[in-house]
């Protein structure tokens, strides 16, 4: 209460003895967008339920998995900024794709009080991609950046199947346990490393996940214009709503792809993760309805 | 969401991620009123919090209080059924009424760190005789129940000052444990166990601490008749608002003290323990508005 109060996305309850509780586990919390979105999905399909800011830094993470275990009306959360790569070990269960990302960001109680992790940024890339029309089994596809949301595309990447996953990274330590990850988990799938000067041509998807573009006069991660004319570019930046990469893309008749998608097609993996029916509503429609 | 929705008083809140989260664990906690009170008392004061119900049995407590001194956006909680006495144990500190009182009902964590106790069931009690113009320092005052409510309240008149205080418990080993910590904390005050069948003149209070009324068909847990005409006829049972005791008392002309004084008084002290500035704000009149 004592800095003043951000302008953010507000959200409407009702709650009383029986609600529900979900939230996001992060540090810092107070821009937390979640907190306008959920309870706007809860409505839609009919649940008691809030989504909470927990903010607390890393001696939490312990406490917040044992209480979960023991709280019976906490649902479930998901996990932000700086806790998902420190959550992983914390789980008593994990997803392969959680483990090939090296990270989790959205856990439940199973019915038997273990607590199950999953990694939901790449599978709601990959489903943003898809819904979009861009097939991903089979496809060729260079993922520019493997630090935390990188991870989890390339997991979610190889978990869809992909002909071949190629990846730059410059920081080499962090490629080099991201690619072993990926060898251990997918070992079926091939993966190399290519510098972002030059990138083989029939390449289907370009994806920055890197943080370049979220700061004005940011360089490029890539220049597109070093694909084939037929690549979509993707982005994993949600703001600004295009960034210099998908702008230069866009202008040269380039098929790009906004970060929005990712968020967007997370909720439907979120609602599945914590076995809330979504009654056959439209998840992502109601996603973009949402300012 | 096995089980219908209960019909409960429920709260609009708005939720950021700024948001501060105060609660009540308990277990049961479905029954929770304090969800559909506190919004209104938090809107009016200009809080940006939330009053949550934190469902759990015994193994919850010492995460909880782990997670509250972790967890920086977690204001604090009250405590209810089954934990109030489980929980003193586990605090760093305790205000002599709550030892006295062995229990608590109000959690809050101090700038240092630890977590401190305080039992507000007693001192609303008190706060609410004292706010209809029932003096309590130096009275006579005889109380009936020496249980949770019972041993919350017998500590808050001794800090209050009574000039005596008569107890009846018909439970030996509970009583003699409340009569115990009464006469430690509070050695000055005169604390004497007598029967119910046969209270002494010049009680000025005369309590019903027992659950006896709660029920349609409970016998009384005393004969108002069989005191000094002056006395006041109190009761800690809120529903129904009129027991048979107050109706057997008012219908004789007896003065009647109704038990929702007891909460409705509570609130200033919780917002005072939590550093909630109310602003001026008449807050048990507030209450009083609230069905």
């Amino acid at each position: 209460m004592d800095q003043p109060e951000p302008p953010l996305f507000t959200g409407h309850f009702a709650v009383n003895g029986a609600t529900r509780l979900y939230g996001t586990i992060g540090d810092p919390i107070r821009q937390l967008r979640m907190t306008g979105v959920m309870p706007q999905i809860f409505a839609a399909v009919g649940v008691n339920a809030v989504w909470l800011p927990f903010e607390g830094s890393a001696p939490l993470l312990p406490v917040m998995l044992e209480a979960l275990a023991k709280m019976r009306n906490l649902g479930g959360f998901t996990v932000t900024i700086p806790h998902k790569s420190a959550i992983l070990p914390l789980l008593g269960r994990a997803t392969r794709r959680a483990q090939a990302a090296g990270s989790a960001n959205l856990v439940k109680r199973e019915a038997d009080g273990t607590l199950s992790g999953d990694m939901a940024d790449g599978a709601g890339f990959v489903a943003g991609l898809e819904a979009q029309g861009h097939r991903v089994r089979g496809a060729s596809v260079w993922l520019v950046g493997l630090g935390g949301a990188g991870g989890a595309i390339a997991a979610a990447l190889c978990e869809a199947k992909v002909g071949r996953l190629l990846v730059t990274e410059l920081n080499a330590a962090r490629a080099d346990a991201g690619l072993d990850r990926l060898s251990r988990f997918y070992p079926d799938v091939p993966v190399a490393s290519i510098s972002a000067e030059h990138p083989p041509h029939g390449i289907h998807y370009a994806i920055n996940a890197t943080p370049l573009g979220l700061r004005p006069g940011d360089p490029l991660s890539f220049d597109p214009m070093m694909l084939d004319s037929d690549a979509v570019i993707a982005e994993v930046i949600m703001s600004p709503v295009e960034t210099p990469l998908l702008q230069r893309a866009r202008t040269h008749g380039r098929r790009v792809h906004h970060g929005r998608h990712m968020l967007d097609h997370q909720i439907p993996i979120y609602l599945d993760w914590f076995g809330i029916d979504s009654k056959g509503i439209d998840i992502v429609r109601l996603m973009r309805s949402i300012p």
